[in-house]
C-alpha cells in the first residue's frame, strides 16, 4: 500500500473487508464512510482501529452486520426507526432524504432509532446535514459510567451530543461531545499509558475524587464536565435517545458483547428556511467575533484542516490503520 | 397583607400592580404568573425582586408594556412570534395551545420568539408543557458575558437552557441552567456580598483566572461550565435562539435600558404519543436508579417541595418581596 490512499479507494477497500468479514454491502458501505471520514479528517482513534470491533460484533452474533432497518412509524415530522440489532449507518443513511424533505415542508423533522450499535464518532452523521443547510443535533445513549446530580456511582451514559450549524464561508461548524469529563477512550488510553487522569474526571469505587484511570474503571464512574449541569445534559440525552426511541436507558445496558446493547439515536433537522432566516450567513459575523475573542479554532476547523490536505495529497494512514486494513481484507 | 398568601390572590395583585405600572391586562397577567410561580417555589431571586426592573424596563420605554405579539410566518410544525418589544410570556402563552396541536400532529413543533425582552427563570416557560406529556426545551439569548473556546474575553451570552419531561408517578422533571459556571444573579450576589466566587467561575479584563467577582463584573469575563464544552452548549444556543429566531447574538446584544434588546427564545415541543413512547412511565425506573447512584435531589424537587407547602399553607413572601408588592401597588 502507498504512503496516502485517496479517499474513494479507501472506502472502497473498507467496505471490501467487511464484506469479507460477514457485513452486507450496504451495510459495509455505510460504516466504511464512516471510518474512512475519521481516518480522512485526522481522528483516527475514530477510524480502522474501531474495524476490529465492528467484525468482532458481527462474527460473536452480538450485532447484526446483514440486517436492513425497519421503518416503524412515520409522522409528518417524525420518524421512529429500528435498526433490527444492525448498526446506526444505515438506518440513518436511508432516513437521510425523508427528514431532510420532512424538515424542509414542516420547519423540523426528529429521527428516531431504536435496537441498534453505534460505535463510531457522531459529527459524520450530522455533517452532512449542515453543508446542506439544516442546523441538525444528535445523541446516543451508552452504558452508565457518569455520575447524575450527586454521589458518586455511575447512572447516566456518557452519552455523546452533537450539532451541527452551516456557514456561508465555509464548511460547518460541527462539535461532537461526551456529557462526561472525558470520552471512554480518552480514559482507556489514560489507563493504558499509565498517565494520571485531570483532577475532576472520575471518582474511584468509594465514590473518592481519584485521578488513577484504572480506579475509575475498576467499579469508579466518570464525572460529568461542569459537574450538575453536565449530568443534566446527559440526563436529557437519556430521555431524547433512549426514552423517546424505546430504547434501554444507560443503566439498563448490558456490557459489550453480552446481551444485544439495543442503542438508541435521537437525531433532530431543523430547516431555517421555515423560519426565513439565513443561519449560514448570520453565523458569518459570529464566528469573526468568537475568534476576536481569542478562540483560535472553532470545533472541527482541525479536522477541516487535516480533510484540506488528505482531500489534496490522499488520506496518510497511520501504520497500526494500514496493518487493521491488511489483515481485515484478506 | 398576613404573612402568607394564597396563589391566587397573589397573582392578582402582582397583575394589578404591573397593570398600575403601564402595562395591558394581559401581558400583566402571563408576567404575574412567573413571577408568583417562582414566589410560590422558593426562588423569590426570580420573583417580585424583578418587578422593579419591569417597571423600570417600560417606564423608560426600553421595553414595552402594552404591545401584543404578532405571528411572522408558521408552517406544519414551526411557528415564528415577533414580539415587537414586549416580553416574552404573552407571545409563548398565546402559542401555547398552537404549539401543542402542532406537535400532536406532525411530532414535534417549533416557536421562535424575536424582539423580546426575557427577565424571567425558564423553567416556568416548559414545565407545563411536560405536564401535558410533551417534551420540551428551550433556551434564550442574553449579552455576552462568558468566553468561548479559548480567550479570556466574552463572546457569548449565559444562554440559559432548560428541559422538561413528564413522569408517571410526579410532578415533571424540569432542568433550567446558564451555560456558565454561575449565573449573573450569583455573581451580581457575591459581588453585592463581599464573597468570593468559587475557583474557575470568571477571569479579570486581562483574561486571567480569578475569585474576585468584582473584577469578572468590571471587563472581565465568565468561564463556561466544564470549559470548552460549555461553550459547545452556549454556541449551540446562539444559533437556536439568536440566529434562527432572527435576534441579535449575545456580542451584538446592548446593554439593558440602551437600545432595544431585541432577544430571541427558542422553545421545541416533542410529543412521545407520535413515538409510541411513553416517557411518562419509562423515566420512573430512571428516577429509581439516578437516586440509588446517590442523587438525593432531581432537578426542580426542592422547588416542588417548597410549592407542595405553599399550596397548602399559602405563600409565605420575603419581607422584601411585601415591600415591594406594596411599594408598586399605590
Amino acid at each position: 500500500m502507498s504512503e496516502r490512499i485517496l479517499e474513494a479507494e479507501l472506502k472502497r477497500r473498507v467496505a471490501g473487508a467487511l464484506t469479507k468479514n460477514g457485513f452486507d454491502e450496504r451495510v459495509a458501505a455505510t460504516i466504511a464512510g464512516t471510518i474512512v471520514a475519521c481516518e480522512r479528517d485526522g481522528t483516527p482513534s475514530h477510524g480502522l482501529l474501531r474495524l476490529p470491533g465492528y467484525v468482532e460484533a458481527v462474527r460473536t452474533g452480538w450485532a447484526d452486520g446483514r440486517v436492513h432497518p425497519e421503518v416503524v412509524t412515520t409522522g409528518p415530522s417524525m420518524r421512529v426507526v429500528d435498526a433490527r440489532n444492525g448498526f446506526t449507518h444505515l438506518a440513518l443513511a436511508e432516513s437521510r432524504e425523508a427528514l431532510a424533505s420532512m424538515a424542509a415542508a414542516t420547519g423540523c423533522a426528529i429521527l428516531l432509532i431504536r435496537n441498534a450499535h453505534h460505535f463510531a464518532a457522531l459529527w459524520p452523521d450530522i455533517e452532512g446535514l449542515a453543508t446542506d443547510g439544516f442546523v441538525a443535533m444528535s445523541c446516543v445513549t451508552s452504558r452508565a459510567r457518569v455520575v447524575g446530580w450527586g454521589g458518586g456511582k455511575p447512572v447516566f451514559g456518557t452519552n455523546a451530543s452533537a450539532f451541527a450549524c452551516p456557514r456561508a464561508k465555509g464548511l460547518p461548524i460541527v462539535w461532537d461531545q461526551a456529557a462526561s469529563v472525558m470520552s471512554q477512550g480518552e480514559i482507556l488510553r489514560a489507563a493504558r499509558e499509565g498517565r494520571p487522569l485531570p483532577e475532576g474526571a472520575g471518582v474511584d469505587a468509594q465514590g473518592r475524587p481519584t485521578t488513577d484511570a484504572n480506579a475509575v474503571l475498576d467499579g469508579g464512574a466518570y464525572a460529568a464536565f461542569g459537574g450538575p449541569k453536565g449530568a443534566s445534559i446527559a440526563f436529557a440525552v437519556e430521555i431524547l435517545a433512549a426514552a423517546l426511541s424505546g430504547s434501554p436507558f444507560g443503566f439498563e445496558t448490558p456490557a459489550p458483547g453480552t446481551l444485544p446493547s439495543k442503542g438508541g439515536q435521537f437525531v433532530m433537522v431543523i430547516d431555517p428556511r421555515r423560519a426565513a432566516a439565513d443561519v449560514a450567513a448570520r453565523v458569518e459575523p459570529l464566528v469573526a467575533a468568537i475568534h476576536e475573542a481569542g478562540s483560535e479554532h472553532l470545533p472541527g476547523s482541525r479536522r477541516y484542516a487535516r480533510r484540506e490536505l488528505a482531500l489534496r495529497e490522499g488520506i496518510a494512514l497511520p501504520p497500526y490503520s494500514v496493518q487493521i486494513l491488511e489483515c481485515y481484507s484478506r
